[in-house]
């Protein structure tokens, strides 16, 4: 049990600046999601329009035409880049305005900022830097488990009325399944809360393992495995500041060692990309890989299926949660239990992170 | 007529805190509202969950966890407690936490705090104290109508986007009856606006009586009693600070002293129970009972239904009035006239119940 | 082009009072819209209440009861002015209370302000004073065109989530219409862009002339008028501070001058009251005339049908627009490009009027 107390003055402060991360990549979007429309999301406070070329290339520029502030995500998508929906400015990947109709001069000041972006993975990678000019020294994270032969994934994304701290806090614990996920991968809520639950750190990544053997499969894994009375089941989480790699699964009881990376068996392989959106609300891009059995050909559907609904009920409680912190404001304090050891690892990385921005480098 | 005015800034200090009366009780609902499940209910800018344990026990806690701030309204009731909807810790009716899930040491601090609640007559009280320790030294109002033989009640409740206060104005003169309720209990302006309307207070306790012989039966009694043309029609208010209780009806014309607390006729006793939820909002509870005409079975179905009808009728003109409140801010001023005696003295109690608040009492 | 900047702090001075041009007419309505019901409406930050009684006179007064604050217009209008909805207090044209129900004497101060207005071409105008005591020295502005027998005109209204000089800009420059209208007005980016735009001002008018000879008609012209492949358009935008008339057009290829003011062809006569409602809201109160083909009986209600989808697109982009600065905040900046003399010309004689403003006159 972790008995030094997170302040909860650390979830919000309360008339500061909102800081986030930076010099860091964070999660955009999923590939597919850009075809031939722009797409405006705001990122740490900032607003940005993603959009394809007709190339190929992707690109990220801030959401705002220099001209008349209409979001460049109201235009469309062209050849060579973005089109203003009002009065047709024309902008290439790297901010600089192409075409003015109408005008021959092109402006210096035609322009707008542009953001590294890169596509890895199947996911859209996006550079927050702390000044305009600080490039990306490092790649944006791997995440080989998208294009695994053995695996199938679906994606999603939700918006969440809630800081992203507090999805690091409800992944870094999967007790809460014993209690929010009854009617998919939850259940057994005594089993989890009484397995041993083993936390580890290197650097800023944390690594929180739960074994539960002689488990009884949750209803999830019943419908996507011929899973018996029970089953051997694991829960692996790893979670790094921009996103959580979380790889769940089950055995058949005793058919091998639970803990063993090249083990068998049903597999769930989670990806969580959770990137601000304000100090309030953030964007938590999913997807769910997951393997097929040769007696249940649609089981990856429903895995998937199953999944999305699975972390709805968790949108539902993570604002319900911060609904209830706002309304308490300066009333609330937190009691750590046996199970917040992962989440306050994560809180404390964060926390040495946002202690490193200069105030002059504070976003937004 | 009561000239004395009362200041608009009675109604709404702006930026000043939220100030109610404390040391007493406030209806908190109906007993027959608590189920199995538990309701998250706002009064006095406190956030509470009521609950019946699985003994038939009602409690009120602080709707927050003390581990990670979920409200207690989203978890589930059981025999002993309310258990906690995100890690399953359970809470007993006294505050105490008596089960953290896969934890065995019960931390002293793992409590929330508790309000004394009491069922009787069918309403649950809540005591609103100036600090915690500060036991009750009444007992919670009396109401013995809804358990009276001759009568049948229904009740509801609403939601107000107003301050309580206005809903004492509102229900202190009747005289909006026939401006406001024409479908259902109203017509007859003049005959209102005309009747001698009688004020009298004893202490904290204002009286309002207005006699109408003589007066059209108006809609929702003729639907539920067999009036002739005309009757002779009473409107007795009773205002206490939390609750207010108004018996109205109607006799045969000449059949008897329509001022005898033990005449007959046709009977609308109701009963209003107003409770802070902040400075801008509010609870509205209320029930009627009627008495039963045996040649009318369903006609205290009747009334309860268009008394539903009548009281949101206040509703949509007094969130209208609040919201123009709130529009016109300093520049608001209003001019009594001579209905408003009972009202005004009602305010004034509440005025000088604020004024022995202390500064660090205030709630909130 | 114009190369001299309009700062965008003119668009909206943050935490600054609201400002707006006073002593002046501004549009409240149309006369059609004052049937047998009191409308209420914010004007620059007041709140109206318009209605006609009885006699066919039509009337503005404060939006508020002096007693309990219910706004008039939740009330109902009679032979001689406006009886409030809940106590019945009756109001005269003048503001003077004529009744208090049940009471004799009507206090001096039972009485509400009344705002001067005028109903001339269809139109309402209201005088929006510096003080409640200065009167009008000019007449509301005219508008022949809704009464002119070769023309028959529909009306509509939009509300903005927008502040009133956006309109003002995107109708100063109907270079939009190539990229905003395409379905119905629009088209001919190019040809829009390159036409010669003639910008000229008197006083505080402001006038733009673009003229396209040999356009491809757009949709609504095609649909109301049996044009071949090609016209002669004109597009000419006469801008007052209150409202702007707009006269577009084409005629059969070369069949005249476009620019003589005795022209035939297909004529879109459209009125445009822009009224600020708050500094971040206004009203759009629009009209569209139009001649008849003798061959196509249904044409004028084809352009209104088409002028409604068309200006709704406009609210669209506007209400885009701004929400995108007040994102942006004080990171807005506006480059001018060739297509914007016109609009600024309006922003430097709305700016002029707001420093004449002195500070104890700010509205609101």
């Amino acid at each position: 049990m972790n008995t030094a107390s997170i302040p909860v003055g650390s979830i919000r402060k309360s008339g500061a600046a909102a800081r986030f991360p930076l010099d860091r990549w964070y999660v955009a979007g999923f590939s597919s999601e850009l075809q031939d429309q722009p797409i405006g999301r705001t990122f740490l406070n900032q607003k940005v329009v993603l959009f394809r070329t007709g190339s190929g290339e992707i690109a990220a520029l801030e959401d705002r035409c220099c001209h008349r502030s209409l979001p460049l995500s109201c235009g469309t998508v062209e050849a060579d880049g973005v089109r203003c929906g009002y009065h047709g400015l024309l902008y290439a990947p790297s901010g600089q305005c192409l075409e003015i109709p109408g005008q021959e001069r092109i402006p210096s000041k035609a322009r707008v900022r542009s953001y590294r972006v890169v596509e890895k993975d199947r996911i859209v990678w996006i550079w927050m830097p702390r000044d305009e000019d600080s490039a990306p020294a490092v790649e944006p994270p791997d995440y080989p488990h998208h294009d695994d032969p053995r695996y199938k994934f679906g994606s999603g994304m939700y918006h969440y009325k809630a800081p992203w701290q507090l999805i690091h806090d409800n992944l870094l614990d999967l007790s809460h399944l014993g209690y929010v996920h009854l009617k998919t991968i939850g259940g057994n809520a005594r089993l989890h809360m009484n397995a041993p639950m083993k936390v580890t750190q290197d650097g800023d990544t944390v690594k929180v393992v739960r074994l539960m053997p002689g488990s009884t499969p949750p209803p999830t894994y019943r419908a996507a495995w011929p899973f018996g009375d029970t089953c051997d089941r694991w829960q692996e989480i790893e979670f790094h500041v921009s996103h959580l790699a979380i790889w769940t699964g089950a055995m058949e009881p005793g058919s091998g060692a639970i803990d063993d990376p090249r083990r068998g068996g049903f597999h769930m392989r989670g990806f969580h990309g959770i990137t601000p959106e304000t100090e309030d609300t953030c964007h938590y891009f999913w997807s769910m890989a997951s393997n097929k059995h040769p007696d249940m050909p649609e089981n990856i559907d429903t895995v998937v299926e199953q999944t999305a609904y699975t972390f709805d009920e968790d949108r539902v409680v993570i604002e319900d949660q911060y609904r209830n912190i706002a309304d308490f404001g300066d009333r609330n304090s937190w009691m750590d239990i046996h199970v917040d050891a992962g989440a306050n690892r994560a809180r404390r990385i964060v926390e040495r992170l946002l202690a490193d921005v200069r105030p002059e480098e504070v976003a937004g």
